[in-house]
């Protein structure tokens, strides 16, 4: 079951680099981007109407059970992150979202990458995806008038 | 030379708790409020209209030379960070940054602390703030009509 | 009930500095250095018998409630940190940890600073430290010949 | 030129996980392993002889241009981090690392994942790998009698 393999929906987060994630290269750490990443899908579930928090609290869990991360270019202090994040897959156990992080100034792709997660009950057992889950995002795509 | 002890000003960022800075008690673990107090002096000099970033690329740092941090409740993630940030010493060579983070959602005090900040060349010798500096700051405070 | 204010034991841990750990001004960033604190009491905890993991899932937590650094020098990529951790005051309900990080190879002290902890069980509730905790702190000082 | 592209040379490093590093799942947060795969590297090239901070000291960096990694199970604090380190590749411009992170106690593979490395001077400019690496490493495969 893959509700809708190839979303368009791309969802934008913006916030300043901090200081703490640059390394002594002067740039931003690269495992940073995995945290970037994060927030990407953070923001994604928080437009959809889904928080994670919520979804913990209703006994589900999304571990990452693979990522992968492209470096092209950097960030540095006094830039402004900016994060396209899209779910590439909805399957009904498994969940792939995909990355692409700018400076939002220069508006120039930097790094690229994926995480893919699996639905698990509270004690880590793998599970189907609430329904809820799957009609907030019906919903979402419908709102945005791409169905 | 102390040009306001006492700034009235008060600079606030806000922005949503990241899943990576939990840890395993569930809440937000107590270092990462170092950098939040990070951000919310950040955001201050970004209002102030001096970016950090700019500090550095003329020549100047301001490494922090001592923190404290005193610890009342927690934030959790799905929850918004709200830090008020006040600039409460701006001596010649040294600086001290006062921080109060909250719960955005319910006003509520969960972390206070400071930060003292000294003046240094780019070696690391101590030095005078800047003059841009200081003239940032007496217009800042002016347009808050604070003087 | 105070068991031994000025316990003269100092636990010692060493490892390396991570990238990770280092910022654009090239030195560790100072917020890692709660984390290093960290990691001097969990080793402080471990040869005392006590491993905070084993803590935690007897029911108890040990959350901070006040920390505090000074920052003299700075360590860099390539240079072993060295963390002394004492238990400064152990009282029934409060523990303050205090610390001092050096450059391993130099022996020089860098930073300093502490950490006060209170006792709650599982749901924060303030508590008193378990039985457990306070017979092995008496092995511990007996064991070093302290008493 | 691809100077021994499946080393059999595994450098092992062993830590404790910090509780700084688990999330509210209660485990390790997925970003830290960048940071173990990263101790691991550095901990092989100091076994080599060339310590990271020697490379940059020489004017040369080894930023990561690509990061996979692959989540088989999740570590605990209380537990000890085992990271083996491999160099497959080793070519003139690029370097891949990989690694498997275990439970020290249990042996059980956890985490894998590789990094790969393009050699750059201090301004970003792509090079090609100091000759001192390659002695280094030609060495470093002698002394472990695997030619």
């Amino acid at each position: 079951m893959n509700f809708n393999a190839n979303s368009p929906i791309v969802v934008i987060s913006e916030f300043p680099v901090r200081y703490a994630e640059t390394d002594a290269m002067g740039v931003v750490h690269h495992a940073t981007y995995l945290v970037y990443f994060e927030e990407g899908r953070s923001q994604f579930m928080r437009e959809m109407g889904s928080d994670y928090a919520e979804i913990e609290a209703s006994g589900f869990q999304l571990p990452v059970t693979e990522a992968a991360v492209r470096y092209v270019g950097s960030l540095r202090y006094g830039e402004r992150v900016q994060i396209k994040c899209q779910l590439k897959e909805n399957k009904s156990r498994r969940l792939t979202f995909s990355y692409e992080v700018a400076n939002a100034a220069a508006n120039k792709i930097l790094v690229t990458g994926f995480t893919t997660h699996i639905w698990t009950d509270i004690e880590g057992k793998v599970t189907r995806a609430p329904l809820s889950w799957q009609q907030l995002y019906q919903n979402f795509i419908s709102s945005k008038g791409k169905l």
